[in-house]
């Protein structure tokens, strides 16, 4: 199990850290503006998480491999990002990636933490959309998160479906994987669908 | 005396939660960003304390009733705000009313911890102004604590007024709504009369 | 040894707070929030790293040559602040002098955390960064961090030259003092030639 949360924690940072690094390049940083970029994107969601339960310091602070993935993320992205009228689709589908795969481990962390099923899937989501808001604030970037496509249910989907199945005892590697393709799957169907959920002046005006 | 901590934390997140909601209304986000709005600006004062005062998980993520209070605060702001026209002013005074009450709950709170007066007063200035910082830094407004108005002054004011009167053991349940609506008041006339504090090129020039 | 550490934390703040009191000014704020501003600038980054560290409450909060100092830097910058043209320069070299006394304190305070080398130096070049980070999202402005000049590099050489050296058993007041001037001078030369990293267009197109 051990092995399948470190897989899939490293594979969330590898991709957010695409996205972070491919809105810096969209912004015209240099390539220290996106390797830091790529560090935030990736790895701030699960430091936010890991401040909140109290496990300090982080552990991706003290994992080599937790630094070297962001790294080698923005440099890839520096060196063979594509022509930038494809970028911003690439950042879309790529943050959908961390997003499934960062409230998968966000909420099992959270439950290795003993907190309750309600306050791990919140912080699941958080985890999930943490590094996606802090790229986007220093990228001067309106939070995707607040804008008009479903954002942040389908993480709380994926981590209702990890703090559920943990809570009763049936939590296993394939529910981890199950839990992040649905995350996936209706993050990138909104994309691809412009889902849109509707809005206090539809209603009342 | 616990019970009034707890109702007084309660009433403030549900103003804050209000006014963070009215903002994403005005920012014409969807249901789901106006939740996420409402509960950033209601929890995120009281986050910030318990992180930095190292009471982890904060007590609001453990607690059904301070998730349920700014969701509630969410959907009535979503269902029945006001005509747009009006929403600046509602938005000011549900964030002076959370500025009231959070500046009380967390001074009373660090002082529980073992914090000095000074600090604590500081950390309940931080609580009533955190959450609409993170609320204005999210929704791409300049934040209201760095305008013209008297905004941070009567924060402190009701904060210093709940550490004093703690560190000479004359803290009670009175106390703390003198406090709370002393700072309200102060806020709502700097806002009624426009009260300004004195800036540098005035000075200077 | 603490004498040195103190001292050069307290500079940092000093100077670190200036900036923030200048930005500021330059926004237009009122006294307050530019005292709001170079405390946040000024202890920002140190409780950033406190947070991350597990050291909670923050020294700077219970501390009063921590508080008294940014608000000193504050009122100095508030009523002998030079004309508006000079500011951006001011800004930026008040910067450089806190970025590299930062780096320096916030390294050493994570090895005496019993952190390693390596995480250190990532939490002294975010000590050095993070008060800057946020004096620049709450004014609006996009972080120099991100921006063409080189800024993080600086840093990390003089959190990196502490990091060895205290690892080796060789840090010493003098190392210190040396790191921060390394860490200056490399800013200073890199704003007064303009140097620029290299950045992802220029290369592919």
């Amino acid at each position: 199990m051990n092995t399948v949360q470190v897989s899939l924690d490293l594979a969330g940072i590898f991709v957010f850290a695409l996205s972070g690094a491919l809105v810096g390049i969209r912004k015209d940083l240099d390539v220290l503006g996106v390797l830091v970029l790529a560090g935030v994107t990736g790895l701030g969601g699960g430091i936010l998480r890991d401040v909140l339960i109290g496990a300090v310091p982080p552990a991706s602070l003290g994992d080599w491999r937790y630094l070297v993935v962001p790294a080698v993320a923005g440099v890839v992205a520096f060196r063979f990002h594509p022509r930038l009228a494809r970028i911003e689709r690439h950042i879309n589908v790529f943050d959908a990636l961390g997003l499934g795969l960062f409230c998968v481990t966000g909420t099992a962390k959270a439950m290795l933490y003993g907190l309750g099923p309600v306050p791990s899937a919140l912080l699941g989501m958080l985890t999930s959309i943490g590094g996606g808001v802090l790229r986007d604030l220093l990228a001067g970037r309106t939070p995707l998160v607040l804008k008009q496509e479903v954002y942040a249910l389908p993480a709380l989907a994926g981590a209702t479906v990890v703090a559920v199945t943990w809570e009763l005892g049936l939590y296993r590697s394939w529910v981890a994987i199950v839990a992040a393709v649905l995350c996936i799957t209706l993050r990138l169907l909104a994309i691809r669908f412009r889902w849109d959920a509707p809005k206090a002046n539809g209603l009342v005006r």
